[in-house]
């Protein structure tokens, strides 16, 4: 259930019989031929739906995330780190004064992942509240899926094109990019990032079936609900 | 025209002939009776209607915001001070290297305020790029126009009450709120902020005839787009 | 009473008895032809002449504050927000871990304002200490007051020109300014604003009756002893 | 001259002809019966009085330093070391923007020392802008002076008992205090230097003849003169 | 070549015919009945005999890093995250403005990983500069040499356990432990992390034979070394 | 006795029985023609052997300190004042909460003074846990020695020549360098301190007969034990 969708009576009313809550991080970067939202939309969508049997609540993704090696390609935006630290420190501080005990960070972009450190450094010095960060697409029954479809998924290629991050009227590459050398991705400044990554992709084919995708779609949102409902210590 | 439903090309290619956007500040608080997202959803709409015939695209909301006074209400997120002008002078020095000269911050929430401040300091060292800092909500057109609707307009009354913010099967209460001593708001601790402001509304009616706040909602769509219009000095 | 007229044991004598304090926020920047501490003046000075009949004592006033757009005008110093604040937060932690309960901010600069956010979240966590930020210059009554005497009065002009501001052997100019379009206030840079902003008066005569300016200023003086007496919620 | 009585005009006009100002950094903390702001009254006089004769302005004094082993003393402020040195940044950063390249920071309290760790570091990234660091009281000729009065002069002891920084009717104890032992004041905590401090004088008489007090502070003016005048390196 | 064994004049020497160094980054925390120093002793080794037939200079290693979830373990020292990432980008400029052009992070602890993110962040704003994060136990060959001699290899495990990591006098476990549940190792507090995880020690045998840890360790040398040799994109 | 030679169980067992430590703070920097780790090395030396009949732990050296006017100095690093008195506070939090209660952070770089600001103000906030930084080269006794040995012992001078800080192979000057006005250290930018410093030594004869060194030492030694057995106050 999203949180929009709620009044803080209900939230209150929920907190009665349950603790957990789920806030899925994203990135507004490019994503070559896709939209330049693909990890908000991913993350909150698979959120939604691994939470909505359980009743879970679903706040707003954060849209913005970290990103600094889109920086030249334009609509992106990137947090520094220690922004982005600070973000998520206040949102779980938030979180958990007004009753949340079990949080999940679901995250749809890998230059998110300084909020895992973050997230285990607070959950440190709480009492009986818990949180965990989970990156949904490498979790291993989804990345094990996925390589069934094709050997080579990577940022932008077909492992994020779906129904709902595609856009209308464009048209996607038909032929498969050859692989990046992604050592380099770490090596190059900015200016020299747009040139080496070039339409953006990482690598490998622009789209699959979208059977395949859905089929996919529904492990991850499968194991994306196991996180809600096991492996939360005994408190 | 959403950011979400662009990818970089397309931006890229936009950024040839034009050089403005919009990004909407939101907050995630307690609105009575009303969405938990109110302040996203009205900044978030009230940009995309505004932009929309000018074609000027409009990054996703920032869900979060400074509330710190809600932080007892179940499903309020606040971010301190310091972490949100972080956010905001990141989002603008990430516009400002991708290209975009002209940038409006459409804010729906009066905590946000700081990040007006960030913003001022911000431009005194741009060399060719603007930045403004907006509250639609009290922009002179429309807050004479809601002055005509009814004299109390508050957070979380009439004032906040659209169709889009309304939730379904949510009745709210007929009667009007006597309006609460404002003074109180910066003075009272978290939890006596509970006690005094009860359900969350700031005094007012909670609901007033859709075509009143249709008509001044156009009143703001037309006020929000005319900052898009004029006003950037000649550089 | 001054806290500079004070030792220490007379402090910890006055707070057997009373819980009250006042720190003025000044600016150094640029005021036409006024004196460069003329917002350290008068938030000191009306704040020394609001407290000294109820016998509260008043901190040295904060001589540096957050004046970006006035950057380029020589004398003139600025703090980033994010230091400002930090600022703010560290005076109200000493002034409460020494016994102080009810603090009230004196500003005398609107680019301040961002102090009033930090003292707000800041308010959230505290125990029966109380916090008010107050801008003396805009409260109603003086507003009102100011109103009656011109209906232009702003930054630099006859508003903050009172003999205690003025310089000794400086000329003020006879005519009236034009209005700025302070839009364009947050609009421009640095280096633009020093063009725009001329000799630095917003706009207005420059000078104003005394006997007006006394008039109002006991306005002014009344309205925040008030801010003292009352209206600090029943803890 | 103080920056206090000059406009922006006067500012700019003196730039022409020279580019030194000063900087005087006091405290708010316990003197024991002294006032508190002996630092702070004694760092802008001694900045005041060297600077007269040059004709070069002394910025307002600020009145907030580090002085955490007080913080039990009712008065008492203490801003905490990176709020410190952030604000002496972005003062250095002012003063260089509008033009001032031979900048002195008179400091008055031994805490605040850490701005000389950050006006060292700042400096090295200048071209052609000079900071000097200066502590009044223990330049040699001063300090060698002080010795000549009496061995054991200390914080809140004669050593900073002036006409200007005694308070009325306030009698001064006529016996000496024995030196306490400075060790501990690193060591104890907030609530233990309470009472390790008793009255809050570091040792030695509490005060000595004006004559000999004033006989000194010309020493301290004309050291402090020399710095302005000298040693600024060959640019 | 340790930094340590040199002077400034032979690393100007150095830097005229070649720009690259390694920092080795290790931590201060529990490693079950090992050293606590066993990262950095691996990090430090490691880069040391990689570098050493390169004749290229290895810095200090920096003895602390980020290990939230041992600080109940006596003799862990764990920085936050946001203190981190600073020193890394402060070590990073430093590393730039004496010459270095090529700088390779050799990291032995898993909990630093933000330095990745930082240097990432950092690489994009360089002109020609380049660095490389690496965490040299889990790279392709080194991590496949690993699952040869055993299939778990873990934190304080025999993976750890070499001739320069164990100590004197102190008799290891001989039996194997069992996996832990690694998922709890983010969702436990840090009184929790005491109990849950024991001696310290993530899973796996304590101790393999001293031939299988040599042969390892070659792998590891050549595969760091080949870090520095390729892979600096065409600049 | 070093942390690098213990595990975790040995420390919880030396917590039974005592509560002191000690943290050495180096800096890597030139040293003229000595070692660039001169003041790690002699840090953590006179720590060890002042440690070592006591049975006291110390832990391994941070490397990595505040030299900014060296930065140009190839093999330097240097940390910001406030990323370092950051490093600080964790390491002192991450002390106490395994249970130690008596500190010494004994310093080997002048440039690191900032700490002992932060220790100061860390220390005021706990309860029955102390902290004492110190620079072992200017305590009194060490102080007095090394002035009977020669009346001008600088940075990178004799006073630093010890077996253990010079390198193989280089000669040392047999002259002495004139005094270097210290004054101008504060005031020269990063690139002119290169030019003014010359070969770094800041003054005096580069070596002195060895066993008025090691004479010398022994004093350091002795007087850096005595403040782990002494001087901690009745908490």
């Amino acid at each position: 259930m999203r949180i929009t969708d709620m009044n803080w009576f209900q939230v209150e009313s929920y907190l009665q019989t349950d603790d957990r809550c789920i806030v899925p991080l994203g990135s507004t970067e490019q994503h070559a031929y896709l939209s330049l939202s693909v990890d908000s939309l991913l993350a909150e969508r698979v959120a939604l739906e691994a939470a909505e049997p359980l009743g879970v609540p679903v706040f707003p993704v954060l849209h913005y995330g970290v990103a600094p090696y889109f920086r030249t390609f334009p609509g992106t935006i990137t947090l520094r780190v220690e922004t982005y630290i600070q973000i998520i420190r206040d949102i779980l501080n938030s979180l958990r004064d007004t009753g949340f005990k079990r949080i999940v960070l679901v995250n749809g972009h890998g230059g998110n992942r300084p909020a895992g450190a973050l997230a285990q450094e607070w959950a440190m010095q709480q009492q009986g509240v818990r949180v965990k960060f989970y990156n949904w697409w490498n979790a291993p029954q989804t990345w094990a899926r996925m390589q069934q479809i094709h050997p080579l998924g990577t940022h932008a290629s077909w492992m994020e094109n779906f129904p709902w991050t595609r856009l209308a009227n464009v048209v996607m590459p038909t032929d498969a990019k050859p692989a990046l050398d992604l050592g380099l991705l770490d090596v190059l400044n900015a200016a020299e990032q747009r040139v080496f990554l070039g339409d953006g992709n990482f690598g490998g084919p622009y789209q699959m079936p979208d059977e395949d995708m859905l089929a996919m779609w529904a492990v991850a949102v499968k194991e994306t609900r196991a996180l809600l409902t096991s492996g939360w210590g005994e408190a």
